[in-house]
């Protein structure tokens, strides 16, 4: 109670810090466990974070279940180590909105990093209420940002709306498919063309290889083959990440790209993009949050009854429990 | 100008639904633009077709892009007609945030029944606006309702997010799984083992259907072993929807669980739940549309500025926006 002694195990979000950028891996842990839960705490680690953070290169990998994104995210880091530089990985898993939460835990597929000081791995969900994801990965990112992680890579599982937002919060987007996967037309429903700024071929030891590189060089070239030369096509790359091949050459073409974006002075203009979406998801958020407080009420109740009723519509109920909120808002 | 003559194109929602009962399907068509499209004309629709609604029952089938849910929607359309019942299907195409629209366009996948006027088949999508498909789906299954079609099949493309809120707004959620998908731990990340009330193996001519059948009820036996025996466990058929195999073993399996929630009295309180959400989910749309409001001003700009060169922190940036809207919401 005398001035502030430092805790083993503080939860003071600039000490954490401080401890984390000593190379203090439970320090950096807890801090994104605090992101993970949100609330007070959370937007206490963001106050320390964000004046901090600004440094690192992010690479997000994404693409279908089973694509083999964790084991390509493994060979990369390997790469990447041999060049000594410190990294880290947050693996970011969409919450179950039933069971709310990540069901793999840790991880166990990236077993080869496990003893290494210099990579710092974590999976990450949240309790599944609407935007959760979207706005605790760039907390979690601040966090190892500010902590001195030159790198960060992001992982995410899946190819629905909330990812394809998440993954758009990278520098360099990388979307990882295997001969097969569907028709380009899949491809491009999935919206996962449009935010690729890499192409990987995983798996591409397997058969149909090349007609899955032909359809997504067909795809670009529909794209951007009447472009401007000057603008960065995506380039696509085979890999078999569970031997390590073609690992290299994709940790190449991400620096290309990196190089590309800070030539062109595009790499702030995609920064402020990102966030001001953050900050309209934060303002969301936490409207939110009165809606949530206005849903809960025995009005709301009442008001839902006459909607199953049909003595009411659904739009006109909405509105009469706003303008409760505009009389009684504190 | 004198009076209210029933224009060919009439645009009028209560008109429109009245054509629509008498079998008018550009009516119908029509409607389901509206919803699409949003804003008060949708609003001036739903106020139509809610009184009118809660007569259908839906049935949503969804699982990963490449299942086979259009072929499998497509046999399970030929069962049902072969009753003489007429049938409403929507297909789901979740926009792409860039793109802004569905790709595919009308259904030449359900060619089978382009002909018959006791199936009205429509795609459908929004503009990829947050919440837009979960708030258009249930006006849209409303739509359908009203128009006195007693079966609805809801079909989504994908497995995040927003898929699987739209699929929990069917009275029964088919899963459709295919030989070889992933293991039982993908099934479950995905959040769809929790949702489906029926799992299909479509594909089942092909190699390792008895392994992911093997999977599947080692998955359900591990939430269903020990619960009581009255508790609805799902079955797992096996399909091969391009020759229309197993269909009618779905449909008696869809059957028994539409019995099941009758007899218990469940099917009211899945509406109620789901009506809950939709309540909800029209009170965060209209916040939204204020938050929206916010980040479209100058002192966005100016808060966001701030932010970008770390002299504000965006939870402190979003407080402040939102202090504004206190003062001066109309």
């Amino acid at each position: 109670m005398l001035g502030a002694v430092a805790s083993p195990r503080s939860t003071d979000p600039a000490e954490l810090i401080e401890q984390a950028r000593g190379g203090d891996r439970a320090a950096l842990a807890r801090l994104i466990s605090i992101i993970e839960r949100g609330g007070p705490p959370a937007r206490a680690v963001s106050r320390v974070t964000h004046p901090r953070s600004g440094h690192a290169y992010t690479i997000g990998i994404t693409g279908a279940p089973g694509a083999g994104k964790s084991t390509l995210t493994n060979a990369l880091v390997t790469v990447l180590r041999a060049g000594g530089d410190h990294v880290g990985v947050l693996a970011i898993d969409p919450s179950s909105p039933f069971t709310g939460g990540a069901i793999l835990g840790d991880r166990v597929r990236m077993g080869d990093h496990a003893l290494d000081d210099g990579v710092f791995i974590r999976s990450m969900a949240t309790r599944g209420h609407l935007g959760g994801l979207a706005l605790a990965t760039p907390e979690a990112m601040r966090v190892l940002d500010a902590a001195g992680l030159p790198w960060i890579i992001i992982e995410t599982v899946g190819v629905g709306q909330v990812e394809v937002e998440i993954t758009g919060s990278a520098d360099t987007t990388v979307v990882v498919v295997n001969p097969g996967w569907g028709d380009a037309v899949q491809a491009n429903k999935a919206g996962l063309m449009e935010i690729a700024d890499v192409f990987v071929i995983n798996k591409a030891d397997r058969p149909g290889a090349e007609d899955t590189r032909h359809d997504l060089e067909q795809m670009l070239e529909l794209g951007f083959g009447g472009a401007d030369p000057s603008q960065w096509r995506p380039p696509v790359i085979a890999t078999v990440a569970s031997t390590g091949e073609g690992a290299a050459e994709l940790w190449q073409a991400i620096g290309r790209h990196r190089a590309h974006l800070i030539e062109r002075d595009l790499l702030v203009s995609r920064r402020t993009a990102r966030l001001t979406d953050e900050l309209q998801h934060i303002v969301a958020a936490k409207l939110l949050e009165r809606a949530r407080a206005l849903a809960a009420g025995a009005r709301f109740d009442r008001l839902r009854d006459d909607v199953l009723a049909r003595r009411l519509d659904p739009w006109s109920a909405a509105e009469l429990l706003l303008g409760d909120l505009h009389g009684g808002d504190s």
